[in-house]
This record gives C-alpha cells, sequence and structure tokens, in this order.
C-alpha cells in the first residue's frame, strides 16, 4: 500500500535491468522496456548505466555479479566489445559480430543475442508483409545494418542486395551474409529500386539534421514497401516521398518495438 | 510526452542511485528515497543493488564508475565494511565507525556519513521536542544504538544513559560517546525509567515475531516521551504501553523520514 511518500514502481523486490552505453541521455530503452515489464506484469525496472570506454573491461564483469540484475542491453560503442561478456553466443550475433541482449541463462551462464535485425522482422511481421520470395534492397551496411541483413536473409527473401558508401564494407557483409544463408542470393551493389519488392534504409542519411535521401530519386514505384530504421524523426525524407508516391511505409519506431518485445521475451524466458 | 509504451519515471537522463544489501527484498529505501527525489522535482530513481558479502570488495570499487550513478546508501551487512569506500568520512561516521550513505563531492572526493542517528533527531526537531537539556535513556548499542547515541549527545543532553544485554558493548559506546562529547554525562547502566526525560528503544526486543518489552514494567511516567527505532510494526509494545500510559510517542517511521530527508539533502548538495 504505496502512501504519499512512497513511489509504487520501485521496491527491494523489483528485478533491475539496465542499458549499457556512452553517452546514455540519448537512450529511450529505459521507458519502454520499463513499459513492457509492467504490461506482462512483472515488477521490473531498466535503467540507464553510464560507463565510459577506459572503464568497461573492469567494470562490466563486476557489474554482472549483481544478484538481482535481470540482464543487460548494449548500445553504442559497446555492441561488438559486449561479446566477451557472452558465455553463449546466439546465431544472429555470431554472424553480426555484436550483442545488444545478455541475460543468465537457466544454466547460470551469461547468453547474448542482437536484435536490432529481429526487431525489423517483427515490424515487417506484426504488418503482415513476409519478406519470403521478396527481393530486397538494404541500404547501410554498419551495425544495424548487419543485424537487419542477417535478419532478414534468415527469412529467406528470393534476393538481398547491400549498398554502402564504403563499398567493401557492403562487400564483406554480402560475403558473410551469403556464406550463413546459402539458399538466398545475397550481392553487395549500387542503391536502385528496380526489380526491388522492399527498401530497406539503415543508413545514418535521413537522420535528424541530414534531411539528405539515401537514393537520389524523386519518384518510388507505388508497389515498393518501403521502411526506415531511424527512429527520430518518425516521418523520415524517405517516408515522407514514399508516402506522396503511395508506398507502404514502415518506421523505425515500429522496428523499436519489435525489438523491445523480442529482447523482452529473451529476458524473461 | 510519454506514450501508452513507455513509462514516465525513468529515461537516460535519470539520474540512478542504489541500496546496497544482502537481503536486499526487504528495504524500503527505493520507494521511499525516490518519493523524496520527485517531490524535490527531480529527476532520480533508487534502485536495489543486491551484492554478495564475497563480491562486496570486489564489485563496489568498480560500481562507484559509473558515471550516471548519484550515489549509494547501505544496509546491513555492509555499514562498517563500506567506510573503505569513502575518501572523506562525516563527524558522525567517525564516532560510530559505519556508514550507510555515500557520495560524490564536488571536489570529485567519495564523502560519506551515517544518517541513522541524524534521522531520530530530525523526527523529534519535527514533533519540536529537543533533547537539549534533558534526561536521555537508550536501550540497545548495537547499529541503530551507537547511531542514535552519537547524534543525541550532538543535541547536548543532559544526561545520556545506554543499557544493552550485552554489558561491555554499552560500557564501550558510552565511553566513545564521551569522548566526542565532553560535555554530555554519558554512562552505561541498567534500563529504568526514573529520573528519565525520553526514552529510546535502539534494540531489536519488540520487532515482528519479538513481542517482549524492552523493559520490565507495566507503568510508565505519562511525563515520558518514548520513541521507539522499530518500524514494523508501527505500533510496537513499547509504543502500546506508552500511548495506555499517556505519554508522548514518536514512531521508527517518523526517523526513517527524517533520515530520508537528511539523506536526500546530502545526496543533492
Amino acid at each position: 500500500m504505496p502512501t504519499h511518500d512512497e513511489v509504487d514502481y520501485v521496491s527491494g523486490r523489483t528485478r533491475v535491468f539496465g542499458i549499457v552505453g556512452h553517452p546514455i541521455e540519448q537512450v529511450r530503452s529505459p521507458e519502454m522496456f520499463t513499459a513492457e515489464f509492467r504490461r506482462r506484469g512483472r515488477d521490473a525496472i531498466l535503467v540507464p548505466l553510464h560507463v565510459l570506454p577506459d572503464d568497461f573491461d573492469a567494470v562490466l564483469p563486476q557489474l554482472l555479479k549483481m544478484h538481482n540484475l535481470g540482464g543487460l542491453v548494449f548500445t553504442i560503442p559497446y555492441k561488438a566489445r559486449a561479446c566477451a561478456l557472452a558465455e553463449v553466443l546466439g546465431t544472429q550475433a555470431q554472424v553480426v559480430g555484436a550483442i545488444n541482449a545478455l541475460v543468465k541463462g537457466a544454466d547460470g551462464r551469461w547468453q547474448a543475442e542482437i536484435f536490432d535485425g529481429l526487431g525489423c522482422v517483427e515490424a515487417f511481421r506484426r504488418r503482415a508483409i513476409p519478406f519470403f520470395a521478396k527481393r530486397v534492397m538494404l541500404l547501410g551496411a554498419g551495425g544495424a545494418g548487419s543485424a537487419i541483413a542477417v535478419a532478414v536473409a534468415h527469412e529467406c527473401p528470393a534476393s538481398l542486395r547491400i549498398y554502402d558508401v564504403d563499398a567493401g564494407r557492403a562487400t564483406a557483409l554480402a560475403a558473410t551474409v551469403a556464406r550463413a544463408n546459402p539458399g538466398v542470393a545475397v550481392t553487395a551493389g549500387a542503391a536502385t529500386t528496380t526489380d526491388v519488392d522492399i527498401l530497406l534504409n539503415a543508413s545514418p542519411v535521413g537522420m535528424l539534421g541530414d534531411a539528405r535521401l539515401p537514393l537520389r530519386v524523386d519518384q518510388l514505384p507505388r508497389e515498393l514497401v518501403v521502411f526506415d530504421a531511424i527512429v527520430k524523426p518518425e516521418r523520415t525524407p524517405l517516408l515522407a516521398l514514399a508516402e506522396v508516391c503511395g508506398c507502404t511505409t514502415v518506421q523505425g519506431r515500429e522496428m523499436m518495438r519489435g525489438q523491445i518485445s523480442r529482447m523482452v521475451d529473451f529476458f524473461l524466458a
């Protein structure tokens, strides 16, 4: 029975989760994960944990000893570095070489996976838009792009073409994903909307303060499904153009919701 | 602007405080400190941090490197052990040899103090009952009793008499407190209500599951002010008897509120 001098959302029994990053002020995980825990009736909270790069290797192993720690989310710049903390790496994390969730399994071992790409797949699943047998064009082969490529390839599209301003990075990612998914035609190449069913933007172009489009086009085919991983602004320049052209659009926020849902499944399993 | 899939009480900008103890489920600090932060308009939260005794010495120094950590509260069994983390020990902590609050000062050094006793003094101050020139009888010379003795002696009572089932412990505490407060008559001796203005119980007798009174009496002078440090039950056997006898009573919960207020001052200074 909370009184006026007590809050009702944290107590000694609350299970504590954290998001580890640098910087930390801009992360949205605390408010979103905590809401998802509540929605599922769990007494749990996710708090920001600001760890400086020089401290990461010493702090994290000790932090994991906290007995009521439910799990950790990792964000920039720690997704690759955090792999060293995992005793069991998920299939996506193995290919991407990065993690964003770490949890202690029933066997007492620390299990990790990356859900960036799974969040994109989940967003499409919720919209009932399958990747299966589709021709997919992915813009961006960085952290988010890599995870999306791995997760989308797993859904057996007809083809997956990857573009990046750094052509070598696109080629390397295509080779890695092709190796893990022998049945999918994965290639690196120029950005195009010709012979493409689904266009995925995972490049930073179009974020706040950068209004350039990731494609030099002023027209998109109306059959195209257009997704942008960028969360802010919700209506990115690419999505705005897609709407004008009559395309179906999927927002970065939908990917974030899908990802949180899958990560909370992972945390509470 | 929180939406249905976001909570409004934690974000990337929230300053994180913790209470470190073992066990941790029973602590009340998370809900009470967090409410006090909110009351003062601060974006801060206090979460339970369950550290096992074997891990304490390795975990705590690393935990202090967390860049958005506002401060720590220490509870059983770590109040004495946590002294090693402090670079500057408050005057009460020096005498008691224990701390329950640690915060990084403006000079970057970790400052610590114990507020158990100050909370008792604050509770009396809020009731406008001064200790100055009063004859005080304290029951219990353990952790809470020590802190209360130190804080009360600092208020210049006429006398402070200390009883403990362990007579040696009472004698040692009386000597320590007398040394720090040359103007106060501090003695160890049997529990009594004769020639006493204020009776303070800081012994565990009277907690849930132990209904024995800390005094073998069935009558208390109605001029006596009676305080019990025990929080649960709020109406302890001692306070129940005091009420029947017409005494003024001060509850453990009032000490807890007073303590939280003083500790939040310390954290936000």
